[in-house]
């Protein structure tokens, strides 16, 4: 054991979460000071990335250090412990209002060169791209996952259960999917040898040579080739929605177009044109002239054809509704502006939108804006099973009970894009012909026969992520003493080479005493289901896909939500990195404060990483304070829950500092109750006590400064100074926390 | 390996069976020579037993053998191996008719004495008792039970496929039981440590003690004490009952009243007062002076008001009208004759009519006479979980297909009335109380508070079955190379205590290699299922009454019956006893062959239950041609299936005579061209010719004597001679069998 470098990279973001750090941190440091651990900030906000970006054109002063790139580096440190707050990822006229902010501040950077016509503008270009977009996870998370729903949230759910849509045994509701013709029953899966480069290519009848891809694969890699028929999928769609409307149930479908970025758009577009096939049919050929998309939904017929003459518009618009009157009844986005399943491909996804389905009692939204069974359509097999069983579950033993319900932690495969998900860069839409995989000197690795339209796509999984996701999963069932289910089908290509791997590491592991099997996903589900309606945890470890799906599906119905589930990236290198909720920066949050200096920034997120990023840290540093400091402070978080108090949305009530505050007193409480550690509990009795005592006079002053606008000057590169005296309104509070620093 | 007393005993019975023994026996006869194996005729006939029971009222020519007597003392000797076909369980009228034909035929045995007053008449009665109802199978069934579809059966049905129902993936059909109060939720289960006398009490609110039972129990026996809540089973009804009408699906009730003998028709009652609660409620009164008795089924109503004036009478109809129309539909047994569900309480037997409504795509059959889905209401949980199971996975898979579906044998406990099916003298309908069980020292050993009207049951298993059953499972386990899972839910005092003893005589036997595992009901079904869509065999090995659900379930989704399944008896002392077929002795087929000469019984459960016979000697005796025989009678007979020379109903076609000539002619084929033992297929390569080469003539005899009335004397005890000339006139194929004799 070490005990040198106890120190906390906390990243300093964007938006609503930076504003709630400056508030947050000061009462952390009070706390982490007193186990010798310090907590640095780490600026990877957009502003800093763009000054960092061009430190040629700023005066010394003005140059910031490019805190990313240090996290980056960071991450190949084995003690690595960084806690990760949500920044903005740039859309452009986001990074253009940040570059003018900056510039009116003084910094000599370069406009955003929209159009690039010189080199030096191009250059310019290709530095800001770089800030653009998902910058920054694709830099930090250099390891595989590891979600759970935190103690402190999952007692509060025990205790304040969400509500729970009641399941009928004789609910219609079901999943359906391929039987045949899809990715998983041609899938073709081999693990290399030794490193070499391969060609995707395709061969059209004629014999001539199409070279799609080429890779560099390395030792141990694995590569699978599947394929999707695109005859088999029409059939499947045709079948479904006569089944549907047969048996009287609502038609659904359930896709992930946003990370499928290639497949599921064309797999959406099917559906499109066979539910309105009679449409496509009649106008095909306009429509091809308006261009008329349906992978981009029916809503792409809807905008083009508006430019037409309003008579012709008519007869398209009728001969919708004349497929809507004879095919089954559609699941609606939004029943009252009539948006259907249909209308675009990013409404409705699957990870989100079947647990909502089964938690709302296996029911979806009718055209009539009532809930109604449905026939849940997921044409991809692989997947979807663990859908119809959890419906066959929930018809056989009610909904499930939040208030008794165990928990289902995921430690997912996805370092190094293993599995990566969509593999956009490999996947294809054929012509008729045969797409094969071949090494350098020819030798063909897999092929698949293919018709026009048929979807074609490889997926790589490298072996390094493979033998940290092993290790991570024995961790995991050792630490917290639950049984481990590695989902690997048996029959299924990819998974069989995995399984040989997985059987191979898990032998470097002293497993004794712990229960970790391998099953197919139905046995594994069902047997996870099993024990959760007992109460009983179980440990799901899963390839990317199913992380994923399992992170949504669990979660939502164990805590109502994924937003308040632990996110962990264990670093390969040995490091960890604790992400801190979902859903963005909360700019109208920011909003809110400008106007009326209310911060309704819930940091739930951020109590519960530090938690593990201190846990983490004492196990690794033999650092007892930092165990009793992570304890303390899930159980502060615990009884801040139950109290309720969470930022209020009302300017006035409560709001993020008055949150803040609340930890801060529970914690010292906490700390100062415990016994392991007298003398820690001797420091904070203190700072318990004077907080206990303040609280009104705390709370008084928190809510004084509520009501008009903020005193802050900028918003992506705001002063620091005015962001501290904004968020730490308090001077009782501070003063007592300033005492308190060790 | 011992090659003495090398004797299968074949049982001579009654009726159709018994003349089919008299055209078959020869043939096996000049098979089992040639592997000096002895066929020897044992009598247990009616006729017989009655002859043996009076020895000192015949004259010494007269006299017979006991031989039921023999056999029983038989089932001790570890090389008891013996052939037991269907006899008659008399009823009164059947007795007293054999012993009018026995007494014509010069026998002075005594008349029946139906109201026997002195002290002789006494005795005589007495005597005759034993002889009435099922007096063979307890004397016989001397060990556990091994069930399994042979091969030869298995092979035809995937060939020619019975028909099965469609199941939709929308189907509303679902198994309902209570998930409190029941059996299950109330069991109690303890191990004796020693042996001891223990009693079952009921204790009333003032303590008076009221001894119910008294019970020797030995040592390492196992003893289940168990309540069903009346309030909570009449609540349940309600409640499924409105729940059905609100989800426009069919109430139907399954039940086994014929076995639990006095709990069901209790439960059964109690879903008639409720569904006609409103009829109830306003007639009881007079119901009760009628003697009404709702146990015997809405039927009780219809049968007692008739003898009331027709204006009374149809005040009571027009109010069960009522109730008909405001609750649910309800599942018809005859929807022309408007018999529905609750009419008696023998026409819907669980294990039968379960597996029919799945093998029907989930539906039973409404008022109007048409298929739909339904609520299947089964109150005690513990079993009817797995036919939910089933229900969940052919919604999700479809229906089972006999064409490539997998087997699953069955190893039941049985012996020694283990896991005693239905309990029925340790069956109280109760007071308001305690019902205890206490040791001769006075120790409770189990106690429920009871209300009046609950059922409080008692149940035993002794250790040497259960042994015996452990033994069965590893050597069933190990013969067929299949997996083999104990059916045990951990969440059932019952199965607990039966699991530790399991696990404790596993350790007993060599289980290297074997998959043998312990699961619960659900989880063992599913994964069963899994299996056995993809074509493979797991072994339940379960308690008494699974076996007897399991042993219909599966074989009537794979055969589309399970009266095709071989039915072995291994005895606890080491022999064997192989049961042919079910669905008793058939008299109306004796009645066309006095009429026409034609015989209709189909002799497969003979041809099957020969060849495990000969399997077990093969291996017992160390005797290879036995094993050859076996394996070459299961190939004719599934050649016999295949071709379809298996009896025809219609005078003039091939009978079972013929049929047993195919059999032979297969059988010496099959055994001609083995080439296992050269000098043994030359043997009966002159026998396959000839019967190959006479085929049309030796039809041709079997067809001749058909059309007239067979020269036959006597029903209950016909004269031999006369019924061996009526079932053997083919001279050609009678001098071909005697000339094959070794």
């Amino acid at each position: 054991m070490t005990t040198t470098n106890q120190t906390i990279y906390y990243t300093l973001t964007d938006e609503a979460p930076s504003l709630a750090t400056c508030s947050l941190l000061p009462i952390v440091r009070t706390f982490t000071s007193a186990a010798g651990i310090d907590v640095k900030i780490t600026d990877i906000s957009l502003a800093s990335r763009v000054l960092s970006t061009f430190p040629e054109k700023l005066t010394e002063e003005q140059r910031v250090e490019d805190g990313l790139k240090f996290l980056g580096a960071l991450t190949q440190d084995p003690d690595a412990n960084i806690i990760k707050l949500p920044n903005i990822s740039a859309s452009i006229p986001q990074l253009k209002a940040c570059i003018a902010e900056l510039q009116a501040q003084g910094y000599d950077i370069p406009n955003f060169p929209e159009d690039a016509q010189t080199d030096e503008e191009k250059e310019i270009l290709a530095r800001y791209s770089k800030i653009l977009g998902s910058a920054v996870n694709p830099v930090l998370r250099e390891g595989n996952s590891d979600r759970r729903a935190p103690g402190a949230v999952k007692a509060f759910a025990r205790k304040f259960p969400h509500s729970m849509g009641k399941w009928s045994k004789a609910s219609r509701t079901h999943a359906d999917y391929m039987t045949d013709g899809d990715f998983f029953s041609s899938e073709q899966s081999i693990t290399m040898e030794d490193a070499g480069d391969v060609r995707i290519e395709f061969v059209d009848p004629a014999g001539n040579v199409e070279v799609k891809k080429e890779l560099s694969l390395e030792k141990g890699e694995i590569l699978d080739g599947m394929r999707m028929s695109c005859k088999a999928l029409r059939e499947f769609f045709e079948e479904t929605m006569n089944d549907a409307k047969e048996t009287g149930v609502m038609w659904s479908l359930h896709v992930k177009a946003t990370m499928m970025k290639v497949s599921h758009p064309i797999v959406f577009g099917h559906a499109v044109t066979v539910f309105y096939k009679e449409v496509f049919d009649k106008h095909g050929e306009l429509f091809k002239e308006l261009g008329v998309n349906p992978n981009n939904g029916i809503s792409s017929v809807y905008d083009k054809i508006a430019s037409l003459p309003r008579s012709q518009r008519e007869i398209i618009e009728e001969d919708i509704h004349e497929c809507l009157a004879h095919r089954p009844e559609m699941a609606m986005v939004d029943s009252v502006k009539g948006i259907t399943n249909l209308h675009v491909p990013s409404d409705v996804i699957v990870d989100a939108s079947m647990p909502a389905m089964i938690r709302n009692g296996g029911k979806m939204w009718g055209p009539d804006g009532k809930p109604k069974d449905t026939k849940a359509v997921m044409p991809e097999s692989t997947y979807a099973r663990i859908y119809q069983d959890m419906i066959n579950f929930c018809k056989t033993n009610g909904a499930f009970d939040p208030t008794t319900m165990g928990s289902v932690p995921n430690v997912g495969l996805m370092a190094k894009k293993a599995e990566e998900y969509g593999s956009h860069d490999k996947t294809f839409e054929t012509d008729t012909g045969v797409m094969r995989v071949v090494t350098a000197d020819g030798t063909v690795l897999m092929q698949h026969d293919v018709e026009k339209g048929d979807i074609w796509r490889a997926c790589q999984t490298k072996d390094e992520p493979v033998r940290d996701w092993v290790k991570l999963a024995v961790n995991r069932a050792r630490l917290s003493n639950t049984p481990a289910i590695f989902w690997l089908d048996q029959e299924r290509a990819h998974d069989l080479e995995l399984t040989k791997k997985v059987k191979e590491y898990l032998k470097d592991y002293d497993t004794e005493g712990l229960d970790i099997s391998i099953k197919s996903y139905s046995q594994a589900i069902r047997f996870t289901m099993d024990r959760l309606i007992r109460g009983q945890d179980t440990i799901s470890v899963t390839g990317n896909v199913l992380r994923d799906y399992l992170t949504d599906l669990f979660p939502i119905m164990e805590l109502g939500t994924s937003a308040k589930m632990l996110s962990i990236v264990p670093m390969l290198k040995g490091g960890g990195m604790y992400e801190t909720g979902a859903g963005g920066s909360a700019p109208k949050h920011v909003q809110q404060v400008q106007e009326e200096n209310h911060l309704r920034w819930d940091s739930l997120g951020e109590f519960l990483a530090l938690a593990v990023s201190l846990e983490d840290m004492g196990m690794k540093h033999d650092n007892p304070r930092a165990a009793i400091l992570s304890k303390t402070l899930d159980a502060a978080t615990g009884k801040l829950l139950e109290n309720n108090k969470t930022p209020s949305r009302k300017t006035g009530e409560l709001d993020n500092r008055g949150s803040h505050f609340y930890l801060g007193l529970y914690w010292a409480q906490e700390v100062a109750n415990q016994t392991e550690d007298l003398e820690l509990a001797a420091h904070f009795k203190e700072l318990a006590e004077t907080l206990a005592n303040n609280e009104e006079k705390i709370i008084a002053e928190l809510a004084a400064c509520q009501g008009s606008p903020a005193p802050m000057t900028g918003y992506y590169h705001a002063d620091r100074e005015s962001v501290k005296k904004v968020m730490r309104p308090s001077n009782t509070l501070n003063t007592a926390l300033a005492k308190a620093v060790k």
